[in-house]
């Protein structure tokens, strides 16, 4: 396997590029005297995220059961499911911790915690919950200085659960795009959930773990006091929507797209290549960003960027590429059919999941298949 | 199994529904005298496939090789691949060939029909090659006069390729939404490519298809007079897309996702479900249409639309249900923690590839898992 002889579209990860990122935020997060705990469901890739977990990573972060699931059957046990727990996936959830799984899992409404309470004490589990707080009004959990924080904690603990912690993650930070901005969004999301640990405190009430993260949060914190964890996910792979956010430069974007020219418009300046949305996702978070990117920004085929062409639009399984600005009017004679080129995508989540693998590059060119795993 | 106990998201299929598309579609062709060639990008999906062709479809038409794999596996041997061959996908699509499938390939230029005829010849293969016309300006092909139509062919067919006809998708169709707009440009569709087929002919070369469609445009026209084959894919599902081109009701579309509820924020008259944007994909194509659905149109379990419910905003696994207009303050309420949810797609090709399998839901309630497959 080489990549001049790749079957087209494929997701190439940069692995050079990819431990680099893995290291900074690693550094980064010791250097803040914190515990690290990356979000897995950018990659669902376990080589990926065994590099996390040798570089330093406490557990792992998943967003669905199925990534509890498979990680933990590849060995990671210290695991928090981060979004709100149905009533209905409690069955699962204790399937993984009765097979021994520290599966930990997140509420933020009464309701649920009773649910979550009723099923424990049912099946004798004293399920470790932490509750989700709401630091910028973007999503879900309950604000640090609303009652029902203690109301929320008090029925697990009365019920009979773990209360663990708290835990937050400042979503809106996707949208600034200055180092004020972000160190104003990163505090704001520290000092929160930090205040909503000491009012559960203060009530008598444990709370172990200050949980918080996004990547742009966990790279423009002034200081991290009062938190004991940080998670983030894209950072693995970086891309544009991070770039224009500030966090990233296009070089250190590990995840592309490979594909190959299959046409031309000449007289629009268009060549037409065998990667669409289906290869690039529908995400178009650059869309409205300092910088639009279309549908991604495009690279030769060792990944140098070739300025002003972008991915301009996209069917499902047809890229236009395009020059920003003026035409392109020898595009033709520019790139060839058969000419193989490199896409960086707006938001590697979303494009990795359009793929049953991922292609490593190697250092020293060597190719491996990286699986993935889709649905849930 | 039953759609109670369903884990959340699902990807729904309603088979009455489905059942309903496709002999709608089947049966209007019919009337016009046209066979019809269903896309199969829309489902990668056997049992769907399989309808469709029980119903009356010819053959199928395929997005990426893969398909034409997996389909002839399963005894479909009438297949076009309609997107232009790269070169290095010749090996690929030989070894079909040589498998008994009945493949034929696309090409819009001199190059690419130069490539195939070298490869071709080096590997004693007549390929069956269409040539993809230009009718709407929109992605790839030759204009209808345009004097690369007969360059192209006369190079296959002195390179000892098999020239199979003309075959134009009018994909500007999709931004029309009036009943005399479709007719017009399925018109444009129809004429531009039967003109084609004329040029060929009349310059002694073979065109024994000619080869047109889209949903809307199949829906649309007005006779089909010249032409030989239809293909249309989205409309075994449709979607909002399509309802907002006007060519279906939302009591039409057989694709949802069911989805929980998980949380609320009540001062905001939000709903919190457990499907975001990777179960119902980043597809905003209702965006820039006469109704924006966000990132669905929410429905009760039973697929019933209540009214005014969007999916307005999404992260991976969280999606957020909200009022259109006034927020609605009794949300909690209305939709308390574990209530289940179906959400209508803008866009069934992008939502289905989202999935491993959809569950169809048969008109007697019985469910069945349908497998699709994914990447290339």
């Amino acid at each position: 396997m080489n990549l001049q002889s790749l079957n087209t579209p494929a997701a190439l990860i940069d692995v050079a590029r990819m431990n680099h990122n893995i290291a900074r935020m690693q550094q980064r997060l010791d250097a803040l005297g914190v515990a690290f705990r990356p979000h897995v469901k950018t990659t669902k890739c376990e080589p990926v995220v065994r590099a996390q977990l040798e570089a330093g990573a406490c557990g792992i972060t998943v967003s669905t059961l199925k990534e509890a699931e498979q990680f933990f059957a590849a060995g990671i046990s210290d695991v928090v499911y981060a979004v709100g727990i149905a009533p209905g996936k409690l069955p699962q959830a204790l399937a993984l911790r009765r097979a021994g799984c520290d599966l930990k899992l997140v509420t933020d409404s009464v309701a649920s915690a009773e649910a979550i309470v009723a099923f424990g004490q049912e099946h004798s589990e004293a399920f470790e919950i932490w509750i989700e707080i709401d630091v910028d009004g973007h999503r879900s959990g309950i604000p640090p200085e609303d009652a029902t924080l203690i109301s929320v904690a008090t029925a697990l603990v009365e019920g009979g659960m773990h209360l663990g912690g708290v835990i937050a993650h400042a979503g809106s930070s996707y949208e600034y795009d200055t180092p004020e901005a972000l160190a104003h969004i990163a505090e704001q999301e520290r000092a929160g959930t930090v205040r909503a640990a000491q009012r559960l405190r203060e009530a008598g009430l444990p709370c172990e773990v200050v949980s918080i993260g996004s990547t742009p949060t966990a790279l423009a914190a002034g200081h991290l006091e009062g938190v004991t964890e940080v998670r983030a996910g894209v950072y693995v792979f970086f891309d544009l929507v991070m770039h224009n956010v500030g966090v990233n430069e296009t070089s250190e974007i590990a995840l592309s797209v490979l594909t190959t020219v299959i046409g031309h418009q000449a007289e629009k300046g268009w060549v037409i290549v065998d990667a669409g949305w289906m290869a690039m996702s529908r995400d178009r978070g650059t869309q409205k960003q300092k910088q639009d990117f279309g549908y991604g920004l495009v690279c030769n085929e060792q990944g140098e960027v070739l300025d002003s062409y972008l991915m301009s639009g996209a069917n499902q399984e047809h890229g236009i590429i395009s020059h920003v600005g003026t035409p392109d009017h020898d595009i033709e004679k520019r790139f060839p059919i058969g000419t193989r080129l490199r896409i960086l995508p707006n938001h590697a989540c979303a494009t990795g999941a359009q793929y049953p693998d991922y292609i490593a590059v190697k250092p020293d060119g060597e190719l491996q298949t990286w699986p993935r795993f889709h649905g849930w």
